[in-house]
């Protein structure tokens, strides 16, 4: 079997695969293009890694095949979406442009999304709106798979958030990251590839340490960094759930139709207009020695760059051969 | 000498020693409620322990001490304060209120503050935008002290961040934390008082690890939670420098009057309305269970909960002598 795809192989085969389980062409390309720049990017657990739980919430009749999310003008700043149980990269195709617009016309603006199942990285919408000359930050809850520090019971979903920073001729600076100490489908990999996890990762479902990324997965996820990660998880699982008129991940779980993929839920959107908030035209000039002294040090990782870099370097992609005939096989 | 000060006394001891440098009463008493309030909450490294910084400022000249902050409306959600070189208390004092009515209006606001010498925690700008049902968003980046996760040299602030969620008939929930891994004032107590602090803490001058205060100091701090952590104060870097049109820590540090406290810069405050975002009235009814929830889990402190219970059992304080030594004889 053939495994190095390129980008376009990566992007049809999403597309047919989700048109395959009866999704809208529409939806299914939304998912393909998120899909296929993961992997364009190095992010293996976003990428193909993903499909299989994207086709059994299309079987499971949890996501609408053929979706169409609204989209209503709360006040000058706030805009509320319906996603119609589609996948969230459907509501970002569609609605991401008016976030846009919003901010970029009173400074600030918010997309205040429910009902939508997310899958993927955030990075993919905070980029976009950093390519735009905004602050883009993003956050969801998922399903509780993290103890809130100091406990030894589920709360908290792996929470992610990611934060872009606009550059006037750079790729923006954009970090994308868990508030666990690893991501979930980190873990599923390791457990797959039968790799161990670092002490503080998670703990059994007994609450004792462990380094086998089964017995974390029976159990659960620490947060990242003590207690005040562990505030951080808590904070996104405000903003993502009841903010915009969610609930939080725990209440999400029993409503949850359980066919092994994140439940529909809300996002939290916000974009932040430089220029506007700064009141400064030349707004850059304040933040770009700062970038310049960063990348300058030697043992720093510039958030995003790896995930840029490898763009412009991509030519095939090489997927696991098991997953590939898994997802060949999908009915 | 008697040391036990009721939280009155305390108020009265800051207002008349920065009376006595040269204040204005108005903006002494801005002061004098913030640090009398830190007391009142045990709250001690931003308690009384920082006056004596607040009155070198003032002698050095870095503070104004007659200061006329002024609020420009940029946009319906956006607010610009400049400080006026006074101490960030005056500006609370004065305009959180325009960002309660802003948020209230339009759903989001934010106050974008130049400016200001900012020494105290920001729990309490949160803790008023949340006790008016708003969600509270406050950060500040201070001189570099923090070596970014991977690096052995100073480029981030402590760089703290405060959150509060308003509830409607219960104290708000409240983080206010340093992105390091433990705030510069509380090394500060440790030296003095003589303990070690951690491995991970921070590390000496020339990038080893160390358990001594007194190295770290002179040294630097390591952000909390490795590499995330970092990120956060990253993010923070860039919200309250460029984005509210400051620079970042390590160029503030350069224009910095070097009086030992903090320098003169910037503050971003954001308040939510989650009415407005969420889109319900009943907005509450999606947190309650989970902040229930969290409450029932053995060995989780509830953010902000030892404060309020601090505050509702106070009657005098135990202010350590030399300190109180130190402020009767500033001059």
């Amino acid at each position: 079997m053939n495994n190095s795809l390129s980008i376009e192989e990566i992007f049809n085969l999403v597309r047919d695969t989700l048109n395959r389980a009866g999704s809208s062409s529409h939806q299914s390309e939304a998912v393909a293009d998120t899909i296929s720049r993961a992997e364009r990017d190095g992010s293996v657990s976003h990428g193909l890694f993903r499909l299989p739980g994207y086709f059994a919430s299309l079987k499971s009749g949890k996501v609408n095949p053929n979706p169409n999310p609204n989209l209503s003008q709360i006040t000058k700043a706030v805009l509320k979406c319906d996603g119609d149980r589609s996948y969230a990269p459907l509501v970002h195709k569609k609605f991401l442009n008016n976030l846009v617009n919003v901010s970029k016309d009173i400074g600030v603006g918010i997309l205040s999304i429910n009902r939508v199942a997310h899958f993927a990285s955030l990075w993919p919408e905070t980029e976009i709106l950093a390519e735009n000359g905004l602050v883009g930050i993003a956050c969801t809850s998922y399903m509780p798979a993290v103890a809130p520090f100091g406990a030894s019971k589920k709360l908290y979903g792996t929470n992610p958030i990611s934060f872009a920073w606009p550059r006037k001729n750079e790729n923006p600076i954009v970090f994308d990251m868990a508030t666990s100490s690893l991501a979930l489908g980190d873990v599923q990999i390791a457990a797959r590839d039968g790799h161990d996890l670092p002490i503080g990762t998670g703990i059994d479902k007994n609450g004792n340490d462990t380094t086998d990324p089964k017995k974390i997965l029976e159990g659960m996820l620490l947060p990242f960094g003590g207690y005040k990660g562990s505030h951080f998880a808590m904070m996104i699982e405000f903003l993502a759930g009841p903010l915009v008129g969610e609930t939080t991940s725990f209440i999400t779980k029993e409503n949850n139709i359980n066919d092994g993929g994140p439940p529909l839920g809300g996002q939290f959107i916000m974009a932040l207009a430089p220029e506007i908030i700064s009141d400064l035209n030349d707004w850059d000039k304040n933040a770009e020695p700062f970038i310049e002294k960063l990348s300058s040090f030697d043992g720093v990782r510039i958030p995003g760059k790896r995930r840029h870099d490898n763009r412009n370097n991509i030519e095939k992609v090489e997927v696991n051969s098991e997953l590939l005939n898994k997802i060949y096989s999908l009915k």
